[in-house]
């Protein structure tokens, strides 16, 4: 610390709030949102979480919202009505915008099946001038279903769980995703390449 | 980047998530949250933001979270209601949360007025095994009345606003603040100095 107890001469600002520029200088870091998207069991959570370990481990401050940290917490009065579904997605959108401007690489991996819901959300980064980058997990749904590791496909086929995604509620392809996987198709280490490629690509990571 | 392209045999992680402590670790950092309530005009925010400037140049993540970037943004489709309200605090305890998790020093900036939900936002980190530091600004009404930087509650008295904290609205003063801060008495420098020795006192900054 610069400042130390008895030192007050230590401590310095100037009027006003610190700015992006200076934070992220200071830092030595630069925010932005790389957004998964697929259907469930698609492979996002699984490239998501392994980018976030090779990021951190490497010192870069990346962060992952998934549905353990947001639904259980942040979203939990959230239910699954489409009024519901959207408003889950705006707060994570606007989440996601914190982390990004505090210089984290933050990471969001959920379904977020609506174009219309993720359009809104790179527009509040375009807005606040910071990086969306949108990342199709392409993974065929009769791939999906037939990993089905949480056994949800099953569910939804048999009626037990009702506006399942690819089922019978709607999955938006995105028509202009920065970056496209296919986890069926390559490794998840060519996966997780592709990613840091892309990081590097906008400016998010060095080296 | 010890993940460089075609050399695919530098990427490494494991099964499962990152854990907290690999992400502190690598990230040399350790998360909290500290809580600032007071009347509104009381010097909340003009607190935060210097200590906010003074760790980030000094390499320090520290964020905050205040009226400016979270009501126009995560909270704002909430109004003034008391479920509103309540609301509000949640969503800042849950984000403030997510922040400590990330291994930041998270700063909030709001007046918080009741107790209740102020301690909801502690117990929720306390249960995620994350710092809560408490910091009552305590600046008297008088004062924070002549201030009145907003012309806030010379409309509350006129009837403009209605349910304004102090003037027709209660403020419950924290009963076990871990921080009483008194910017009619003390000098900024002052306060700020207190707020990084509690932090270095809690192990959320080094030095």
């Amino acid at each position: 610390m610069s400042a130390t107890q008895g030192k007050a001469t230590n401590i310095h600002w100037h009027e006003g709030d610190l700015t992006r520029d200076e934070r992220w200088g200071a830092l030595k870091c630069t925010g932005g949102t790389m957004w998964f998207t697929g259907l469930s069991a698609s492979g996002k959570s699984t490239i998501a979480s392994a980018l976030e370990q090779v990021l951190v481990q490497d010192g870069v401050n990346c962060y992952r919202l998934d549905g353990d940290n947001v639904r259980h917490g942040l979203n939990k009065n959230l239910g699954f009505s489409a009024e519901d579904r959207a408003e889950n997605i705006r707060r994570i959108g606007e989440v996601a915008k914190l982390f990004s401007d505090n210089g984290t690489v933050a990471l969001t991996s959920f379904i977020s099946p609506y174009s219309a819901d993720r359009d809104d959300c790179r527009k509040m980064h375009d807005d606040a001038g910071l990086a969306f980058i949108e990342v199709f997990v392409d993974t065929p749904l009769d791939i999906c279903e037939e990993r089905d590791p949480k056994g949800l496909y099953k569910k939804a086929r048999a009626g037990e769980i009702k506006g399942f995604t690819g089922i019978d509620d709607p999955y938006e392809a995105p028509a202009k995703a920065e970056l496209v996987l296919k986890p069926g198709v390559d490794s998840l280490e060519r996966c997780v390449e592709q990613c840091i490629d892309m990081l590097r690509e906008r400016g998010l990571i060095k080296g």
